[in-house]
């Protein structure tokens, strides 16, 4: 039966789809429903949040993945932080020089409605031998994980309440830098600068702190609120993001959707209110 | 009373607003409702579609207005069709170099409607002698004023349907060409890219067709269908958005919200799947 599927926010805006419920379930960490929605195939929400959708999915995942992957000194060894749906491992596993990813995702039931819904998203990152999936807590992971093993750590997950809450402090960030080598590169989603700006910066700023070098980017992701959302780049090395690889660039921007060479300098542009926010 | 005020595209999207219902009427040419919002003070629907509100229309007036004000030859005379809310004529107007705003828009009742109950939005501009408020129908008027009469046009209409549908075609571009000086600019909202491609591919076509030369580019509009808009540059001489007026241009940015001379160069950064369209 179709009906509508909003999420509502702040208790006074609402995005919603026309769609059928699927799948309604509370695993151990969240509620977990999957739609068939007119407008974009088959969608996850998690606690009532839209994730991630069959067909508008590309502007979330270029973004959070080819940043760090085109200017990181290496990326043989890949750490993902969530991203239960497959679609960041997808991205980061186009290129040919990544050897291992891990995929650390707590949520169990996330990995499975995603392989059996939107089997797209992940697409042959499922089966491909690089990927490691790992069904456990991801700040533990980071907090176990040996120093300067990974190239490259990307924080794909929900927004700071529940299961993801952990993910967006300074101890963490501070663990995600020391398993980083000192070439390499972090992303994490960073939230939406119009509808949680305090979250936002105080993102950015903590990120800063931690790494040393931290660049707020910016694209449209249509699913989440506002429409406008922000990912942060981190490195050791400052301006990292200002040097890419032009092979790996050359050669991803050739497949991509979205990401190319211009946007990769546009997108770290800073609206005023931004600028003096963090000035 | 509170309720849900939501537009619907496609059928099968939704996009919505908590709040209460002030005016409702029916002018001439459209539904004009306005709301107040729990989230971003009163707003303005045209036919059931989100057109502006008084805590969130910033990131469409700056865009509209201040890439063709900062790169035109000269600013002196401006005209502005639709735009009756009066955000895009406040932005003109703060450039002290210009000396006459023609605002003509169809509608009187989204100007009444606008001053009184967002009167933030036209602000100083209502009472500035230099605007020449004019309601009557856009199209006929560009079509009767004099060649290379002005030094920049704004078309600030609504969706391809009613009464803004005769704004989107190479007929009413090659008039505004033509009315344009040869160092003039020229900027129209132009779409979404992701909810309305065809339109927005259409739209730059033409108008490189009728000017010579035309960029689209892009940012956030929380109200619009995806969130994500564009709007469309075109000017006699190619590429003229890359070379700004500095004097003009350091002036603004110190007092906008978003608009600032990155975003210049980065607005105009196109996703791949654009540049592919428009090869």
């Amino acid at each position: 039966m179709t009906q509508w599927i909003d999420e509502v926010f702040e208790d006074n805006v609402r995005f919603g789809l026309a769609g059928e419920i699927l799948v309604e379930q509370q695993s151990p960490f969240q509620k977990v429903t999957v739609i068939r929605s007119d407008r974009f195939g088959n969608a996850l929400l998690l606690d009532d949040c839209w994730m991630t959708a069959e067909q508008s999915e590309k502007n979330y995942h270029e973004m959070i993945v080819h940043p760090p992957l085109t200017t990181a000194e290496s990326i043989e060894r890949v750490l993902i932080i969530g991203g239960g749906d497959g679609g960041t491992a997808r991205e980061v596993l186009r290129y040919p020089g990544v050897k291992q990813v891990d995929l650390v995702e707590i949520d169990e039931l996330v990995v499975q409605v995603s392989k059996q819904y939107m089997p797209g998203i992940g697409g042959s990152a499922w089966s491909d031998p690089r990927l490691n999936l790992l069904i456990q807590d991801g700040i533990a992971f980071v907090q176990d994980a040996e120093t300067a093993s990974y190239d490259v750590v990307l924080i794909d997950g929900s927004d700071p309440a529940g299961p993801a809450e952990g993910l967006f402090n300074h101890a963490f960030y501070a663990q995600c830098r020391r398993i980083l080598k000192d070439g390499g590169t972090f992303a994490t989603q960073s939230e939406s600068p119009e509808a949680f700006p305090d979250v936002h910066i105080a993102t950015v700023k903590a990120l800063r702190d931690a790494f040393g070098y931290a660049a707020p980017y910016y694209g449209p992701v249509t699913l989440y609120p506002s429409g406008w959302w922000s990912w942060t780049y981190a490195s050791p090395t400052p301006n990292r993001n200002r040097q890419p690889d032009e092979e790996r660039l050359s050669f991803i921007e050739a497949q991509t959707e979205i990401f190319n060479r211009d946007l990769l300098q546009a997108m770290f542009a800073q609206p005023n209110f931004i600028r003096r926010a963090l000035a």
